[in-house]
């Protein structure tokens, strides 16, 4: 296994070891400290300096510890992490601006993203010497609120938003063709506060302070190149991304992303979510194996929700509420069959159901992989909760998938009466990175 | 054990079993439907319609459960829940004003809390028939999105505002004496939208979705008596309520809540955090055991904290970042000792150093129980996060502990330069409920 130099460093050295702290000059990561990774000690992968990182890189999630809290998923590979990882709990979202108007500035703040993203997705701090190695006149390299906690499965993922193609950082024949911002939508009621961005980081993680912490770094690692343009915390996801784990639901109750593309799909990932080579011919080349990410942030009217008959919330989303089954069918996972008649003839599943209008067979089998959050965030001055679904999708190609999924429901969905749609963004997701490899060179070739 | 009629209910009736749901016409409890509560099913608990509540009701967490994120904490009892309960990672917090001008219409809604609030925190519904129990004509009276989930250590705990005494419900007999917002301090920056409430719902949980689903289906049931006013959402403990739990870490990176006053410590809790029957006198006597919340929204300037040195950092807390320790001494919890010198003969902890000025040693013996959470609200729109504190306190009487220990930190603490308070609130909270009670009979009598 081959060990880089900068995750071989301790991850911080002792200064001054003054409680029941780590051993000096060992080897230490977050994890060790706790003595919350039993299973990777009793392996004996953190005898050496570098063990730890070099022996868990390689499955996903890489340790089967014992609590499914405390496990690292892998950095490196063939696809980003955060797509079809089984969707953690928590996330934290941001869209940052480029402020620097130098290409140079901006790779270097790539290349050194990379390196501490995948320490901190091990559960290292952000660089070596972290919190207190720097010493007391140095500003530390780790900002240390997760400095007690283990991994948490944090995932972190990064996207390009279309901006950053326009020619600032000489990144336009970089850009793939048809990479734009969504076109306007019927119903959008979007706040350009809430819209956009030059880069993405998606930090998901069964933790949130955790995913608080990555995406934190990254900014304090960024000041003077990125500013932050808009952030989103998550607290529940609401799809599964794996047939392991159950499915969610969302703040109206019902249960979402049934129908998901899932990790398991390998053949519709490609076909649905992965860019094939073909799609992304000359210089946009190195999106190829990646994915495109879209983001809305959804306002639920819930308290107009919360006082409709229990028939009214089946109908708009033509499942039941209980089960999720297809409505005038059994059982959850059951396919759904829209010739299905309710007992006056009619079909059991309205024309203008939400899972109608959403199902690939009325879409020209168009699928996308959802991996949405539910959100509250404070009040909104009116008495209401300020609550809704952070909805993201990646998906192969946003205007032959997304677009014509988002038209029919802007069309007729029922489900537009109780909501909104305040947040809009898309961005491209580089494909994972090959070991020695960094999205500073991935990008900019 | 007694039984409440409610409670014996069965948590919803089966309508149209067409899944794999649970049997027709049996007690239903979400726990149940999961299967997640195997060592309270084995005793055998769960066999009759209420004997799952009756025989759980005792113990704080009274179910000792495998994964401590199934566990229930005791509703009723001498003190609230939520206030010595070991403190859960989450927490959703709403203030609400009292729209109405009918005091039964207020009661009513307090008795209905109640019932409510307790079927929660064990795990149910918010009513019987719950999610679909109302049938297909009727307003489903849960919202149903945490209906799949485990108890959490789900904990509701309800306060009162200065304001709800103002004579709109003829409670003005009934307020504590010299209960009254807080007085200006120094620095304060407070956002009116952010300030001040009627009444108060603070729901910690390990599941963020059970707190938030907890305070919502409470605003549902409150609809037309009230109304929300703010409400924040808190996602990592910041103090640590038991000696059971390890200190945690706030957003700049520090342990906190090192000395708090912690359940084990009775007769400190006595003394600092219970109201004493001889505190409340005449028409106040219902607040005999409750104790006083302070809320206090403080905004981090978390960018500016990051670009600090470490020993500018240790200067202001006054304790070492890395184990907690103070300044000039070995170990987290020695106590602190302020005549402690440095090396060149001046004091080891600052004269403005944080712990200084907030030790109770410097208060003549102020103390008081923190609870507070890191929040993430977004960005400020200049580019940073809006990240911080949700400082969360509970005392025995605020005009003599949380005041001039707030009046000594605003006048002259170090970490003032890197925060700033944007909202606040006070709130009584009453004390617990005996078997048979509600909070509407309680505070009217």
């Amino acid at each position: 296994m081959t060990q880089h130099p900068d995750l071989a460093d301790p991850l911080r050295p002792q200064p001054d070891p003054g409680g029941a702290g780590p051993v000096a000059g060992g080897a230490v990561t977050r994890r060790r400290l706790l003595g919350v990774s039993a299973g990777a000690a009793a392996a004996g992968v953190l005898a050496g300096a570098g063990g730890a990182y070099a022996a868990t890189r390689d499955s996903q999630p890489s340790s089967p510890a014992a609590d499914p809290l405390d496990a690292e998923v892998a950095f490196r590979g063939e696809h980003q992490p955060g797509i079809t990882t089984p969707a953690q709990d928590r996330m934290h979202f941001v869209a940052l601006d480029v402020v620097t108007k130098n290409p140079d500035e901006l790779k270097a703040m790539l290349t050194a993203w990379t390196k501490a993203a995948e320490r901190m997705m091990l559960g290292g701090e952000a660089a070596p010497g972290g919190v207190v190695g720097g010493g007391p006149y140095n500003v530390p390299e780790d900002t240390g609120e997760a400095y007690d906690l283990p991994p948490s499965n944090l995932t972190i993922t990064i996207g390009y938003g279309p901006s950053l193609f326009d020619g600032r950082f000489g990144l336009k024949g970089k850009k793939p063709q048809g990479f734009e911002d969504l076109p306007a939508f019927k119903g959008d009621d979007l706040d350009p506060a809430r819209c956009g961005g030059d880069i993405a980081i998606q930090a998901c993680a069964n933790d949130p302070q955790v995913a608080v912490h990555a995406v934190r770094n990254l900014i304090r690692i960024g000041f003077g190149t990125v500013s932050v343009r808009w952030s989103q915390l998550g607290f529940g996801r609401t799809s599964s991304t794996s047939r392991s784990q159950p499915t969610p639901r969302n703040l109206f109750g019902f249960k979402d992303g049934t129908a998901n593309v899932k990790a398991e799909d390998t053949e519709r990932l490609d076909q649905h979510v992965w860019v094939q080579p073909g799609d992304v011919p000359g210089g946009a080349a190195w999106m190829s194996s990646g994915s495109y990410l879209v983001a809305r942030r959804i306002r639920m009217h819930i308290e107009v929700w919360d006082r409709t008959h229990l028939q009214e919330q089946e109908l708009v989303f033509g499942r039941d509420k209980l089960e999720g089954a297809p409505l005038g069918q059994k059982g959850e996972f059951t396919p759904v069959d829209f010739a299905t008649k309710s007992a006056d003839g009619g079909p059991a599943i309205d024309m203008a159901a939400h899972v109608r209008l959403a199902h690939p067979e009325n879409l020209g089998g168009v699928e996308i992989l959802r991996r949405g959050y539910n959100f509250t965030d404070g009040s909104d001055g009116l008495g209401h909760l300020d609550a809704g679904l952070f909805f993201i999708a990646f998906c192969r190609d946003i205007t032959r998938q997304f677009v014509p999924m988002q038209r029919a429901l802007a069309a007729k969905d029922r489900l537009n009466e109780y909501i909104e749609h305040t947040g809009s963004a898309v961005f491209a997701c580089p494909p994972g990175l090959a070991e020695g490899k960094d999205w500073g060179a991935q990008l900019f070739g």
